[in-house]
């Protein structure tokens, strides 16, 4: 649905019962509580759409049917934008990781978990905004805390995928792979890139997590794993 | 090394010994045979490092030091320019696999060598072109048959994964994984964003291939497979 449709199907009230001083130019047009809401969702669509480089805040005002002024007082630039949405993709994540990691559970289920909760917030994000990690604007000192941020979360997923290759040379698991602490992440990050070419199906993020686990040389019963990682789940 | 560095680093004729007529404003500043291929190579640093709406033809021809006019000989668009090095990420790869298909192996080996192969050419080619895989651009007819040529490079990946789940299923190995033929390309396609994240170590071409067939389950012996992987890509 695009933003004409998706306005024109929503009940609101008349353009003439609005508020003679109010800022905004039309009725709500989007998903979002707040102004702030709003305006986040239509520039992830039109940064993930579009491109970056080539939407103004202008253009996002109108997407979202405010004036200009009025973006400007919840973002002072198009970066901080862009920083918003960035880390809604890992902030929350580092979060339930902690929790995660505080819980009892097998070293397997904790990153069953991470990745299947990380994954689905990936797959299911109204816009794929993982797209913009390799936005050659990331690699300013403007987006240092980001970058520092999705590297907390890339140790977070380390630190669980070599607990996971510990436990298997403890239960004599042998020809384990060298170093691949980092294939965890990776893989999980590839549903930002199945979801670009529109392959995938609606199970990928569980799928992915399976693959995880079994890229890390890990044995045991699946479906006891996913009953396990189900239930740390359930505790966030 | 930058590009001014480069070319003040190499031995050239002074400027007065340039022939009245040449269209060139200076010496050879990038590799390459011929000014095409310095073009390319321009055209492909400017759109990794400062994005690909930010880069005009103009600034390309600077980065290279010949006139626009000599560009828009070679390429008459932008995207002509995107179109021709995207192509060299998949092209020659669809022909490897093809060879790889054609020779007697096993399917794990096939897998192997053709990750390693694709794998070691995101990993190593001089600037990490697979990062524009997800422009926005890319979503318009111009790049209709750059996309066609990477979901034939996927179906060729489906096709030797699907193989290899058939030769694992009838050795008898159980709790193989559902539908993740797409696994291996999305494992492969990572290097683009390790090398981005500025993380991995030499030898992570290897280490992707064996991941990848690790992830569909496969077990085996590992050294057979790198070697017998290793044959099939030293007759290519």
């Amino acid at each position: 649905m695009d933003a004409v449709t998706e306005h024109a199907s929503r009940a609101e009230a008349p353009a003439s019962a609005q508020g003679a001083g109010r800022p905004r130019l039309s009725d709500r047009k989007r998903p979002g509580e707040t102004a702030r809401e709003e305006i986040l969702d239509a520039a992830a669509e039109l940064f993930t759409n579009r491109g970056y480089a080539s939407t103004s805040t202008r253009r996002i005002a109108e997407a979202v049917g405010v004036r200009q002024a009025t973006l400007y007082h919840y973002f002072r630039t198009k970066d901080d934008i862009l920083e918003a949405l960035l880390s809604t993709t890992v902030a929350p994540m580092l979060e339930a990781a902690a929790t995660i990691a505080g819980q009892t559970a097998s070293p397997a289920a904790r990153l069953h978990a991470t990745a299947l909760l990380d994954g689905t917030q990936l797959w299911q994000s109204r816009w794929n905004i993982g797209a913009l990690y390799l936005l050659p604007e990331l690699r300013t000192e403007r987006f240092e805390q980001f970058v520092q941020a999705r590297e907390a979360l890339r140790a977070t997923y380390r630190e669980f995928a070599a607990l996971v290759l510990d436990d298997l040379a403890s239960r004599g698991v042998r020809d384990l792979p060298d170093a691949s602490e980092d294939i965890p992440l990776r893989l999980v990050e590839t549903l930002v890139n199945l979801r670009w070419d529109n392959v995938g199906v609606a199970d990928e993020p569980r799928r992915t997590a399976d693959a995880v686990l079994r890229a890390l040389g890990w044995t045991g019963d699946w479906n006891d794993l996913r009953r396990e990682s189900a239930r740390l789940l359930a505790m966030l």
